[in-house]
């Protein structure tokens, strides 16, 4: 039987979402521990794709196979078993044809930024990076709409990425505001590591006057790293949703 | 030379604002040690209210009279011994009849909590008090108008505390809400040891029909604690304002 699970985490304290050798506060590993309280089945849980160290999810979709009898629904109990910032909001059976990464046709991401050019804002300081430059936030509304379309994303893939394709298509990208806060959303059929936060910093710049406002497209078009912004901290990032 | 503080703090992680003995972890500690820390001189910070262990605040005032000759805008510079998680917005010099506590006029408090009947939200739980239970979102905006006026809260206040008149006056109180979120702001006079906390209680076990819809106004009247709701977790109170 395979098992489709959504969750939410806070993943402040976890490096990040994928088992390594060494490391034993993985999301992953902590769901497959749960799994194995719960059910007594050891299990490997494939998510729609890693997030990093530092990045949270407010619906990331994983599955898993099992032979337990216990029925896909009742996985929902896992929460007993997993701490405070990790949640599954549900959990059910699917067919043998689903698989959380590869039938997955669409990600959303949000990058979360405040601008405060005199302190610290501890209240936003988990969920936000702190942008101590005012941002011409218009000037970045304009540069987010370079990302539409189906475009080689090479320049912002991290090095030591083993992406085969550099090639993604961007279905949706915008900002908003609220206050002092900067809200920059991106949907597309997948993206390359780091390339979020790459975005981010890169509209970022944009925005505090540091690079052209073509920078985006630039960075596009000449598939070199050195057009674009840093890549921010990934405590800005979360994965919002994953569509099927 | 009297200093004012503002400051900003993520209360999780700490017991509080006040000093205590055997305790080490308080707001009031921590920013004498760093006043120490840049000034070489030990002094006494005196907040417009202690904030319970786990309260946050978005601007808590202070002061503190020192005979350093750092002048008072400088203290801005207390955010560089000051962890992560509290932060100083602004610093200024003022005259000696200023009191954070004496000459406060009213402060603002509010109380943030989530529905979910399903499940947990790791990305709120910090911030938040999660209710399993569906509200009704109109009774609770009728039933906090109860509040506005000059009462005496006697029932509100906490066994144990020392206030010596319960009678306190609310200037507004409103709820906001966007989409699964509530948030009640109430501001007033002063407010006893836990009122904020019970005012939200009371008003959630009002939206989920656990409660009367008069449940306040029959607490203020009867003076009563029995007729109210339980005291709400401190990690959904923020002190958003002081005003002088």
């Amino acid at each position: 039987m395979r098992v489709k699970l959504i969750l939410s985490y806070d993943g402040t304290n976890y490096c990040g979402y994928q088992k390594q050798k060494n490391v034993n506060n993985t999301i992953q590993e902590i769901l497959e521990d749960a799994i194995f309280s719960m059910s007594n089945k050891k299990t490997s849980v494939i998510a729609s794709g890693r997030t990093d160290s530092g990045v949270h999810a407010k619906a990331q979709v994983c599955h898993f196979d099992t032979d337990s009898n216990i029925s896909g629904e009742r996985y929902i109990g896992l929460n007993a078993f997993l701490p405070k910032d990790i949640s599954i909001i549900s959990a059910e059976e699917v067919t043998e044809d689903f698989h959380a990464r590869f039938s997955a046709h669409e990600k959303t991401y949000e990058y979360a930024i405040y601008v405060n050019e005199k302190t610290r804002e501890p209240l936003l300081d988990r969920y936000f990076y702190h942008s101590t430059k005012k941002v011409d936030l218009e000037k970045m509304q304009t540069a987010i709409l370079d990302l539409i379309g189906t475009h080689d994303f090479k320049a912002f893939n991290a090095s030591g990425s083993g992406a085969t394709s550099t090639v993604r298509t961007i279905y949706s990208a915008f900002i908003k505001s609220k206050e002092n806060k900067i809200f920059i959303s991106v949907t597309g059929n997948g993206f390359l590591y780091n390339m979020v936060r790459t975005i981010a910093g890169t509209l970022l710049e944009i925005g505090q006057g540091k690079l052209p406002a073509s920078a985006i497209k630039d960075g596009i078009e000449k598939g070199d790293r050195k057009l674009l912004g840093k890549t921010l901290s990934p405590c800005g990032l979360t994965l919002i949703s994953v569509k099927y």
